[in-house]
């Protein structure tokens, strides 16, 4: 099913298990009322899976299968490993995550395991080999959904046994893990392995090398519980692609880069929490996300599912967004708006959770397509209309994406970046990219997201915005790109620091100080409000710095503070390639400015050049064909100069298309070859 | 001493256990000064009775009741287990209280026990049994205060042993335990009563319907706890009453409601948090909740001491507020008119904590009757002022109070709307019941507050403030209510969820909708601080909902934002009774006018029609008999149209009452027939 | 070394266990271009000293002595019991500290011990010895360094073992004990030792005498554990002083007055964390209140170097100042103003913290005088300077500081007033300390800060902030100061308590009382931000009273609010002195007009009369010698009416000397004798 031509999918979360068996039946109606063609099954339902250890009742599932396969709904099975039985707890109290206080906790809730506990990992191949062995080959299988959103944390005497061996695997001895982690400092120098511990609660300030090969750690031992899962799927039909959904935020202790190698299809789950149009910008920068770790696991495996470039959106919350504990409900339009936004960068599908809203538990107000009103409810109506909506432009799966700019994403430098005891409380990775991402997504350049170590070519300009940490591959990377004639855009934070988190010395930024042609002498984090004046009539804030030329020109100044008169944003034109730097993050219209400027003279150019603001366009590309996306996130009717086929109306745009407020349109390229559906 | 003609109370906590015997003599005589007749002697006296485990050292309480007895002063005298003695900790670890992320708290402070543990129970009994066989036939002993503001929780393992036998006794299998808890959501279906513990720290958010039972279990375990030493008491001799002091607050684990019927005499600890006008309304509420926990009581037991509407100010704050961490100073006559405020509404006296200010312990600045600067101080005098009053008008005693309008309370549903995943952080019951309550306060009307299920006849409107769980118990009450010609008013909010917190399907507010006439699809949480306008040029706060009508006329609907056009205050004429619906939280204003048209069209009237603004009329009745009693809550002098006695001057008032700025009358009603004091 | 006319010291801490040693003699030759005379060595390198219990590795440091004294550079070595190494942990599972919630912390960070635990003791005992038998005669000791900035407190069982034994020495027997802490209080009347525990995680608000008590146990403990390697030190040496540094703020369970006297030098650690002109305000408090707690150790033992108000600045920040968690650049020319502060007022010299930025740990961002960019820096470029200035000057090291004001400090009053269930939130001793010595500050006036019980001989007037607890040993020294003819200002929430934090009864300020002619009836805390206005055209903030007149003549009065019309200023003329109350604190114009009011009342003098707004002056005097300080801490250049040579530059000033903005002078009086050097 997941060939070219075969189409989007539709769909979200459903939980038959919450539901008595004449509710199943109303759902299979109505999904094929709003054409849902994927649901993903299963994902809690351990305890009712098997309620005793050993014990399975599968006959519930088996007929929810067959009833959605013979509805011609596919179903994405997933292990329901993220949330263990209560009689798991009391057989293995050992296996219970421990906080860093040393806190055990309970079950009662989602994700009371221990990740690196023997106990549990047995316990999720078991579960998993289990519905491998029944579910393999039935014909609504379209996908293996491992575990849900991995994510959590411990501290517990199996996890400190288990980071051990992950650190003496890396480091190889003591010397080099004393070495990398400036040990000397504060006297931690080890002498023993047994001494070397998880970060647990401690009198003050922690190690930053300590805690950042804390979280490389738990990633990989999040991976290793994942891989291990996946291998006892795949042995048992090959044919079957297996994934896990990937879940967004600055607390997720997972580099999903890393695990990007290990699936066959990047899934990520998306919510934004911005009430305002900060949303749009939210999707648009976690769609191109998914597709840049699409494209970099693909760099490192073979995979057997479509294009390297497609991923799938997974998680979407229907019609509400979820911010600062409140239930922000979304106006109309939204919920297809950020749909196709997805779609426009590669998703191949749309998925939500959840299909259903359930009557109690935890979640009982999360968003759904069925409301707790029932079907007869706007969101559901609006369900309704988004399946047609896919149906109509199902084509595009074939097609993915490119773009000009390429921005670089580093998981570890966010780490680093929240550590204890940074020169400022406000620095963070995700803001640092979400700022440049926005102001090229504001000027309408299609953007990459890229990894360090990426393939580089075909890019015009790469902006690397609070990339903190580099190593000398890193840095070896950035330079050969300019080296060969690249342009580049470089942020305050960035190169300061190794991948052991150790501030590189002789002046910042370190890794990056001579392709940049200056040498940062002084940090001047600014309050938080607090704005610094450019000589460009745009102002500074978060940070600035003392920078001295040293090869770069000047493109403008502080114009007032400590450091007036002083560059702030530099050109250096190296022998083949350019290489700004910005040594404070300007304001937003600043901000667009340089990354025009910077883009222009790389040779970029946006999407659709004429779009009016407000308006935003991407290019879905296939062999002999293409689709632009126009998305109208105004609040007033536009008209974009466009041509093709709009695949949402069948209307043919000569020369214009008109957008109704807040409306969209698909236009197939006139000349598009379509295959056959 | 408490029966009819028995006249008012006036005292306070007193700690002679925290002063040489020659302060006790300076107390008695000051007491008298200010005519005190009633003290609660012994609240935290365990370590000085019990010193150590069966040793008891009753001579001082026996010196101190002979004293107060021969000054004509009565006791409240207090069994001390809200705080055993430190011995108590060393002998019975088990018995300390553990927090929920496992951390067993130590002494050093009042409260640390669980009121689970077997040893901890055995040593209350002890002791209680101790006093009642040395003083159920004191002849000061007017009154048995069992143990302080029953209130703390516990996680250990007794606690979850008496957790587990308190479910399966109300839900009799798992099965029926799983249902109520939607155990299927995140894999929590329970197999083994074992598995089954209270709701400790956990990985993520918790069930809603553990949460809820676990507060309703501990409320029924202090309630055991309470009944075993009243039981011992009352043996020892039945003509003396028995209570406890409730304490209000969100945090309270108990719902008074159930305690009521197990008292003697309704008890409450009030303390105002409002340093500006809102005191004055809290302390309506305040008063008005006793007596609707004292009525509710009644009807599920025969009581043997006064009318059931009465009930007793057992705590007040004599000269400060204490709000935010911080002690205001209560201006002058505040004390006197909170305390004719409470008396009004059916409070047999006035008693302060506490009698004399300690020089240490924890609570060394807490508000007293004869402060750290002696009696030479603006509290003392206006104790003596405030005791005179109190006599002079102590005919009052035997009157209740009646209302037009019914508000329902429901500790349950406010511990529901503060469970984690609610769509908003601002949902709060008693906020609701507050702002409903004020909206009455300030148009005039007296209220009455009722527990579901209670008898409704002679209310000519029922309120439901955001009454969140309804069972169909509850649903039938209210549909029997308006089907039998009853008006209603309900907020939103109310009638969501059923008693185990399960949301009810189908449209909101489930249980209510066809009463209403409405159905409503689609909730619409609004930020702090945003606001909403409304048709009738009012606004609307911390909510909004898309309203259908089905049956229902519009009142007024929502002028602006995405829910322009539909309806916001809908009202539906049923066959019999009028229903009306507010889908939002209006300006005080707004819900001020509402409310008034909604009672006058149910006929009801204002208790002082003619009252001017800020002056606050309530009248207490009895065979024969009533005293209308005016608060003249203003900065200035005040004319009220009536007529009578004032007992506070002994002037007649023929047509007009003069108030003085924050003055108070009583007037006695002309024709009034009083009993011999 | 410490002789007189040995000059002042320069240099910081040096942490040559973090480079190879080829970074050792670039660092050696840059100390000599700062003409760097002093650095502390080892402070945190036990487990480079010790990496495994009983073998030590001191051949680098041999290494590191050597260079340093062939270089003339001395050390300051510090014993290195701040931070045991990882080793530590493991042998000791019991001298790990623990939390008042049970949890025992680990390492990874600094401190991670118990001070009470006998196997952390010993082992502190140990590297001690082992390094005096080394080094006690190296030529380049100058300074032995105990441990680091003692400070972390423990509630583990050896403490309350600790406790329980400080205790019975303090109290003698448990009733005293029960005396103290009023336990008849909530009933925790101790009747065995063994109930004594540490005031671990309770129920509800702890005992303020047991709270109190804690601290002050806890400050001993400390003061015995640095004791015990003192006494090592000085016994294998004793030529050579011992110190500790002592670290400033409200967490610090250390009363630094005790300390005092067992130090040979009293040295101080200042990180001021205001970053505006506030940062100059709490840099000339620092430095007054170190040079007081040097005059009142001297009191209390004989010391053998420098005169008794002499001391030593042992760290600061060199170009940055720390708050909210922000690193802030200091503006150029702020870190030499900030020394000179410091020497101006009798520092021996100006150290910092540190010498070079680590690459790694926790504090890799912390200041430095050889910063990440290397020597080619602001900051070094700017340490270069600054030796050369304190060369220039070196000769003021001879000279002392005497005021006209002395201003008390208590720090068991800034503990009492933390304690939960005070009246008020906002209360801190140290912030009143600083609002008096703002104003005394801005008026110009030298001032002492005194401990109760110093001698007040030469003191024009005595300033008691918020004093708040006064024995009757206290009450005494300050009654009999003014019996002697003193005058004496105190504020607000002076004496109200005893040295057990027991309200002193009868009237507020029961310690005061009857020298300030005042009965403070009631308080009235106001709330953040709230102010009342004075009758003299200022306001009150924080707090007000209702005072009442007992032989004082009010100053001014409360001009509204409920207290309209009583006194808030008053003055007592005594027989022989004059006796201020502030019931309220003024604003910073009303407090700088009343503390000149009564300074110069008093016969006090500004030390520089006629110094321009913002002009910082201070005098130094030797024996026939002194030296004025002018430090302009404004943006514009100034004139100052003054005489004398500046050292800086050698030009000598007649009458007038012009300061460039930011600038600063160190005029040698005319007639001064200088030692030659």
């Amino acid at each position: 099913m997941w060939g070219d031509g075969s189409g989007l999918r539709y769909g979200g979360d459903y939980n038959p298990e919450q539901w008595p068996a004449e509710v199943w039946r109303e759902d299979v109606a109505l999904m094929r009322r709003a054409r849902v063609n994927l649901v993903t099954v299963g994902v809690f339902a351990w305890s009712r899976l098997e309620p005793e250890p050993g014990r399975y009742t599968f006959g519930w599932l088996d007929q929810v299968l067959d009833l959605l396969h013979d509805n011609g709904i596919s179903v994405a099975l997933a292990t329901p490993t993220a949330s263990p039985p209560p009689w798991f707890s009391l057989a293995h109290p050992d296996a219970l995550p421990v906080t860093a206080d040393g806190v055990r906790l309970h079950h009662g809730s989602r994700d009371t395991y221990c990740a690196a506990a023997p106990a549990y990992r047995a316990a999720a191949r078991r579960i998993a080999a289990a519905l491998a062995d029944r579910y393999a080959h039935h014909p609504a299988l379209a996908l293996w959904h491992v575990h849900n959103e991995y994510g959590t944390t411990c501290h517990c005497p199996h996890t400190a046994r288990a980071f051990r061996r992950w650190l003496a695997d890396r480091h190889g001895d003591l010397d080099a893990l004393n070495a990398a982690w400036a040990t000397s400092f504060w006297s931690q120098h080890y002498t023993d392995w047994a001494q070397v511990d998880t970060p647990r609660a401690t009198q003050y300030l922690a190690n930053p090398g300590h805690l950042l090969d804390f979280r490389r750690f738990w990633s990989d031992t999040l991976l290793a519980a994942y891989a291990e899962q996946r291998d006892l799927l795949r042995a048992a039909n090959p044919a079957v692609p297996v994934t896990t959904n990937f879940v967004l935020g600055d607390w997720v202790p997972v580099d999903h880069a890393r695990w990007a190698a290990e699936v066959d299809l990047v899934a990520i789950d998306h919510y934004p929490d911005a009430t305002d149009g900060g949303a749009e910008e939210q999707t648009a920068l976690a769609a191109d996300l998914a597709r840049g770790w699409a494209r970099h696991g693909a760099g490192r495996r073979t995979g057997d599912i479509g294009r390297p470039a497609r991923w799938l959106l997974m998680e979407s919350a229907p019609n509400q967004i979820h911010s600062g504990g409140r239930m922000h409900a979304k106006e109309p339009g939204r919920m297809a708006r950020h749909s196709l936004s997805h779609v426009a960068r590669g998703s191949r599908g749309v998925m939500f959770f959840q299909w259903r809203a359930p009557a109690g538990g935890a979640e009982r107000f999360h968003s759904a397509l069925v409301p707790h009103a029932g079907p007869d409810a706007r969101v559901f109506r609006e369900a309704v209309d988004l399946g047609a909506t896919l149906e109509r432009i199902s084509e595009v799966d074939d097609g993915t994406v490119d773009a000009d700019v390429a921005i670089a994403w580093d998981a570890a430098s966010g780490w680093a970046l929240g550590h204890p005891g940074m020169p400022s409380p406000l620095l963070n990775h995700r803001d640092e990219v979400s700022a440049a991402h926005r102001a090229l997504w504001r000027a309408g350049f299609g953007t990459d997201i890229v990894l360090p170590g990426d393939r580089l070519d075909g890019y015009r300009l790469l902006v690397l915005p609070a990339l903190y940490l580099a190593s000398d591959a890193t840095a070896d990377w950035v330079c050969g790109y300019v080296r060969g004639g690249g342009h580049l855009l470089v942020t305050w934070l960035s190169g300061v620091a190794d991948e052991h988190a150790r501030v590189r010395l002789g002046g910042h930024p370190g890794a990056f100080r001579d392709v940049l042609g200056v040498r940062v002498e002084e940090f001047h984090p600014l309050a938080d409000g607090e704005t610094v004046p450019l000589s460009d009539g745009g102002t500074g804030r978060l940070w600035a710095e003392t920078v001295r030329l040293a090869g770069a020109e000047p493109v403008a100044s502080y114009a007032g503070g400590p450091l007036a008169g002083l560059p702030a944003v530099t050109r250096h034109r190296n022998d083949a390639g350019t290489a700004w730097y910005l040594s404070t993050r300007p304001d937003d219209a600043t901000y667009r400015r340089l990354v025009t400027q910077a883009a222009r003279a790389a040779g970029a150019t946006p999407v659709c050049p004429a779009a009016p603001a407000g308006v935003e366009a991407v290019r879905r590309r296939a062999a002999g064909a293409n689709w632009l996306f126009l998305l109208n996130h105004t609040d007033r009717p536009q008209r974009v100069p466009a041509a093709g086929v709009d695949l949402l109306t069948g209307a043919t745009a000569a020369t214009e298309v008109h957008l109704p407020a807040g409306g969209t349109a698909v236009l197939r390229a006139t000349g598009t070859v379509v295959r056959p559906a």
